[in-house]
């Protein structure tokens, strides 16, 4: 049996480039003692992935030249020489890029995918890693109440358009910052935002003066830079700042500029926080319980792009920071 | 009867320089009915004051060339137009850098001193809006616990020393930052914090790093800038950033960079959040009362550095900028 692999070829600078992520096949072994074999299903593609590569995070285990690309995944069990797990079961974890996962469950954290109907996808985007991430950013810190003026970036992608549905459901007007007419489109017209801000074609601050006069109550941060500035500068008294993602800057070569207007916190008695969405791991089961709820009643949209085989995966991975995508990138093995 | 003020006469560009203030004599008029007067003991000096001078905050009314300085102060009630005070009577509130203060108490928020034999001066510091700033920013943002690792910048300020206290006080490990060896002393000998570093004659991140191993879980924020940085970069997991001040930015003519490490919050899962003291008024008495049983079992200890008359002001003010003080700046009318 064969495995196609994305591995770390050498260490990017800037922007993903050809020859820094390789795609190996490799013969596959026999399964050691206390492993698991998944044959992987569907790959999360997601903007972290690139301070993976890079271990610009502490959360993951560091990567060297020759390692297999950390993704979640979602797949079947096709062998298992542990206790806890038999074959035809589905979980989900960081499987890595490839197709045949062998994997230590005392090592890998892995959880039970949920039972059919469920498709397998879903459970990477809405009710996965990426709904959890706008879930537990909306209830652990921005805690929005009915009549609050809500603002996302990177409205149109994966994390943005469930907080932005997310948002609307608590009763927010909802302001979304994206990159395209289509985009603004889909979010107006399919998710119920109240309205987008297109960043290229718009003066964004201006039209964030008209569309919140009285101010932001909530900013989900997708992006950094200078929207996180601008927003910063327009904070309602007791306002938070969630700080998801920062994918204006995950590319740059040098250090980037930190928020000039953070001092804007003290004057709206404001915070900001980060989050890792794994620091819930003990709440993703009821979270997935609720979001699957809103979406099997058709509160909740869920939109997927789907890019077919291990080696389409550095592409998937630069459609993120192109802004061609829309909804949740993921690979199909 | 002539009252000595303290007025804006330009707008101060950088650090406050002769003729940004200027002392004028006026005569008191009559006392317009629904007013109450007050003779102004002593004025609290504090770094706030350098944004009110500017307009650079929205929580105090704007001044114009020729307006009397925004000031808290402690005075006692010598002529009374208002059904609610009585002549005798001890307040507190902004009653403006003066010897006698007309105010209408429908206007600007009063607050009525504590009895003899409370002290009038520890009631603008430890017991004051100085002390208070400290409680809040910690029991509301730090919320410490025993065991944690503590630092604060400005450590022998009026708030740093309080807010080391109190960490103290929750079993937290204490490291201030502070500008001079004599500081140094004050805090670890009498204060009881664990460790002072001299920013000016220590390598402020070597001292970080020997003197906090495992990062930072609470740093309490009286400076921005590098220090900042600094901190923000050494966050334990979960960590809290109080915003109180950033007295290294308050003079700055072009607008200083933001924090360039703030991303750290997300892959530390920490907050940052700033407070205005006002947002706490209606937990100002329970506050008060906490602090003096602790003050009056010898628990929080208090110190004070004194200027005498009206016309010291600019230089008590200047004295918070130069890093000449140690604890609570006020003015003796």
């Amino acid at each position: 049996m064969k495995n196609k692999v994305i591995v770390l070829h050498r260490t990017p600078v800037g922007a993903l480039s050809d020859g820094d992520l390789a795609l190996k096949v490799r013969d596959v072994g026999e399964l050691l003692p206390g492993f698991i074999r998944v044959a992987v299903e569907y790959i999360s593609v997601e903007p972290a992935m690139r301070g993976w590569v890079t271990n610009r995070t502490d959360y993951m285990p560091r990567l060297a030249p020759g390692d297999t690309l950390h993704a979640f995944g979602i797949g079947v069990v096709i062998q298992s020489e542990h206790a806890g797990f038999t074959v035809g079961q589905k979980v989900i974890g960081n499987l890595g890029a490839q197709e045949i996962a062998d994997i230590n469950p005392e090592m890998t954290e892995l959880r039970t995918a949920l039972p059919e109907p469920v498709p397998s996808s879903i459970q990477l985007g809405m009710a996965g890693i990426t709904g959890l991430t706008a879930f537990f950013g909306m209830t652990k810190i921005a805690r929005p109440s009915v009549g609050e003026t809500f603002v996302v970036s990177a409205a149109a992608g994966a994390v943005g358009s469930v907080a932005g549905q997310l948002a609307r459901l608590a009763g927010c007007k909802v302001i979304g910052i994206a990159g395209s007419d289509a985009k603004s489109l889909w979010l107006t017209r399919e998710l119920g935002f109240d309205a987008v801000i297109n960043r290229h074609s718009e003066n964004v601050k201006a039209r964030l003066d008209e569309l919140c006069p009285e101010g932001i109550d909530i900013y989900f941060d997708n992006v950094g830079g200078d929207i996180l500035d601008t927003c910063l500068s327009r904070l309602r008294k007791g306002a938070r700042v969630v700080l998801c993602g920062g994918i204006a800057t995950y590319n740059a070569t040098e250090k980037p500029a930190g928020p000039a207007n953070y001092f804007a916190l003290v004057h709206r008695s404001a915070l900001m926080q980060g989050f890792i969405v794994l620091d819930y791991l003990d709440e993703f089961e009821p979270a997935i319980e609720w979001i699957m709820t809103q979406y099997n009643a058709g509160l909740l949209i869920n939109r997927e792009e789907m890019f077919t085989g291990v080696e389409s995966l550095p592409n998937a991975l630069n459609a993120l920071f192109d802004g061609s995508n829309t909804g949740k990138v993921l690979v199909k093995t």
